[in-house]
């Protein structure tokens, strides 16, 4: 019988490296857990003569991680390369197809090459562990997966990109415009230089079609999930929104009802005194219900190289303790159900008109509201605006189809007295 | 090869008869994610003709219990029978010897029983699940054991007691007596005719026992978890607590530092706008820190049916899944460490005493807390008291050794000015 089990780690970034550090210290505790030894064997990275703050010549060092998936004295490949495609796609799928049990925190190569990776695990004895790839420290996968799998989920809701939740909760704590917010964000390293993959939504959307994926069987469809990021909220609309009883966040939802798939991710007002509007900083949450567990919150660091490590290394303990027992934890069938329309949302809206100070404006807004069957929940209109031309007119409405939304919002920016593009936010229960 | 997975449930209560329900409601989704049908073989309860709204005729019945661990028939016996003694012990220790999987809800036989288990499962091929036995829907077993086993957790506290904290809430929200509190929870049948289980802090220690054994590898011991239940808050200290800036809650602690376990039971005093103090009603909630993961919170229905048929169901399906593959999920060494001491527990105090209103009063009591080393961070003292003799003077110290404050209460109870007995609550980070 074999003495220990062999890791081969490809991706000695931040999480790769953190990754090893972990297995080193708490080297005791995971033998405990794992029931077996766990040892590194080989590492493999871009460089190997990078100056790192830990010793990885203790290793066999691979030039080309795929090396990693042949060698017999390696039982699991660790990747943390990242990316959908590339060498990070190649070893992964080549691992699994020679029988290596693969841990990855790939976010981008689950939501798009889950089904490719499905069919490998159907003839494969490997086991495939991921809880690394969404919610970091989290462990919603195998929450999902495990803790409640006996529950139909309803919905899920969660704030899943803390880049995004850390400039919000700066914008709304230091009182920040969006660009201020972002830099911070980017001096202590939670931001990259290029922050589109985070501000934009994308990263969040690849997390909510993984989670939707685990949740309703269904393929996951990146293109499918209506997407919009934070850029276009301005610490205005986060004063007001604060005025009217909320707080703004990047909202991710994945909710299942009459067969369709209703996913979306976008910022939201959402209620002050709710547990959500109290996740702040670079902090992720999820809130799912089940039909029978009813309503669970998750919440915690949803980033950066420990706790991202925590959930790499849990998975590398729970693969050696079912070392001889495949674990399937993708989709045994995938289900193909429709997506609703973001036009299709039903719910109140936040909306800011920035208008003319000058007698009637409100009164044609409101008629061509009403006109769109869209009623008002509260109004907010102040008269001095600070020097600034212009008055701000604010409304949240009550429940109405975007559709409706859209129509009325088209024709009210083509008002010679509406001075700048509507703003129009969403507002979600949580 | 076998085509089902073949369950005896005994007990035929609120939770066994949701089992019975979730099992037949929710059988796709169980057999998809089990990868093999489950099915309920035989029952076992106190009285057969009972008016159930659940037809159990359709199920082998056994009069005794016992013998659900004795029929070839059956891969998994699931006990929903409760009590750490007598037919619930008697049949989850027959059936792992007999090499049966064990699915229990049942915290009071883990609090006092672990070790003798833990023995058992050294020996047999059997599985066992608990996931039920602390804070119902939340799967916070799992994530100890698989989500987050890489790291050393660092200190779990716990809002686990459903009832509790509904009475709390209640006082709060409703400004109601501790009594009247108590009366609404009996009446919507969130506390039993006689509570002191559940207000004496009893349930709670169970479930921190059992979470503290899971964190640290140590052997629960109840009788050295100081427990202190609530019956002592007023609605007054309710209030003055809400004017300093904290809500009082159940607070289950469970932290291990050089070696010791700190592990207590009692209400405390905790910041309001932290999460904690969100967490309103029968919900509970779980906060721990691992040394990689960091901070991570739980929050869910800790109590009902559903929710926790939720978690027996979930371990039903892990079982089956797991059926060939022994899961060991009791401790495979126990730890004996040594418990702090309640007086040495050292933190801030909230004290309130009721005086007469006369000079040198508080002076005389500022000394004596001067004295012993206890200083103030905060003091309300008020004129008039509704009618009422006597004024309240409400304190929270800074930093202080609870035998400090234990020596200095000790004295001022003695002062002829002061009117009843002192209320001293611990005042809790989180």
């Amino acid at each position: 019988m074999k003495k220990f089990f062999s890791l081969g780690i490809a991706g000695l970034g931040n999480v790769g490296l953190a990754t090893v550090k972990l297995i080193q210290n708490n080297s005791d505790l995971i033998e405990k857990k794992a029931g077996i030894p766990i040892k590194i064997t080989a590492v493999s990275a871009r460089k190997r003569s990078k100056s790192r703050k830990i010793n990885i010549d203790i290793y066999d060092w691979e030039n080309d991680a795929l090396n990693l998936s042949e060698r017999k004295d390696i039982d699991a490949v660790v990747e943390l390369i990242g990316g959908e495609e590339g060498i990070a796609n190649k070893l992964v799928m080549s691992s699994l197809k020679k029988g290596k049990h693969v841990i990855t925190a790939n976010k981008a190569l689950l939501a798009s090459h889950s089904l490719e990776i499905n069919t490998i695990l159907l003839n494969t004895s490997s086991g495939f562990y991921f809880e690394a790839a969404v919610a970091a420290a989290i462990p919603i996968i195998n929450v999902i997966n495990t803790g409640i799998s006996s529950n139909q989920i309803n919905y899920i809701k969660a704030i899943l990109n803390g880049t995004c939740n850390y400039i919000l909760s700066e914008m709304k704590e230091s009182n920040s415009s969006f660009d201020d917010a972002l830099k911070r964000a980017q001096k202590i390293g939670l931001a990259e230089s290029d922050p589109a993959f985070d501000i934009e939504g994308i990263d969040a959307c690849q997390k909510l079609s993984i989670l939707g994926m685990l949740a309703y069987g269904t393929k996951p469809e990146i293109k499918n999930i209506y997407t919009e990021g934070i850029k276009n909220i301005s610490n205005l609309d986060m004063i007001y929104a604060e005025r009217l009883g909320y707080s703004i966040k990047l909202f991710c939802i994945a909710n299942f009802e009459n067969k369709m798939l209703d996913f979306r991710v976008h910022p939201a007002l959402i209620q002050l005194g709710s547990i959500a509007s109290h996740v702040n900083g670079a902090l992720n949450a999820i809130f799912l219900t089940g039909n029978y567990s009813k309503k669970l919150t998750f919440i915690g660091e949803g980033a950066g190289p420990d706790p991202t490590a925590s959930s790499v290394v849990s998975d590398i303990i729970n693969a050696a303790k079912n070392r001889n027992n495949n674990q399937k934890i993708l989709l045994e069938n995938i289900a193909e159900y429709p997506y609703l329309s973001i036009k299709e949302r039903s719910g109140p809206y936040y909306i800011r008109f920035l208008v003319d100070d000058v007698r009637g404006v409100l009164a044609n807004i409101t008629s061509c509201l009403n006109e769109n069957n869209i009623s008002l929940e509260s109004i907010i209109q102040e008269g001095d605006n600070k020097g600034q031309s212009g008055v701000n007119i604010v409304i949240i409405t009550h429940d109405t189809k975007e559709y409706c939304m859209d129509k009325a919002i088209n024709i009210i920016r083509k008002m010679k007295t509406v001075l700048e593009e509507p703003k129009v936010i969403r507002v979600e229960d949580i």
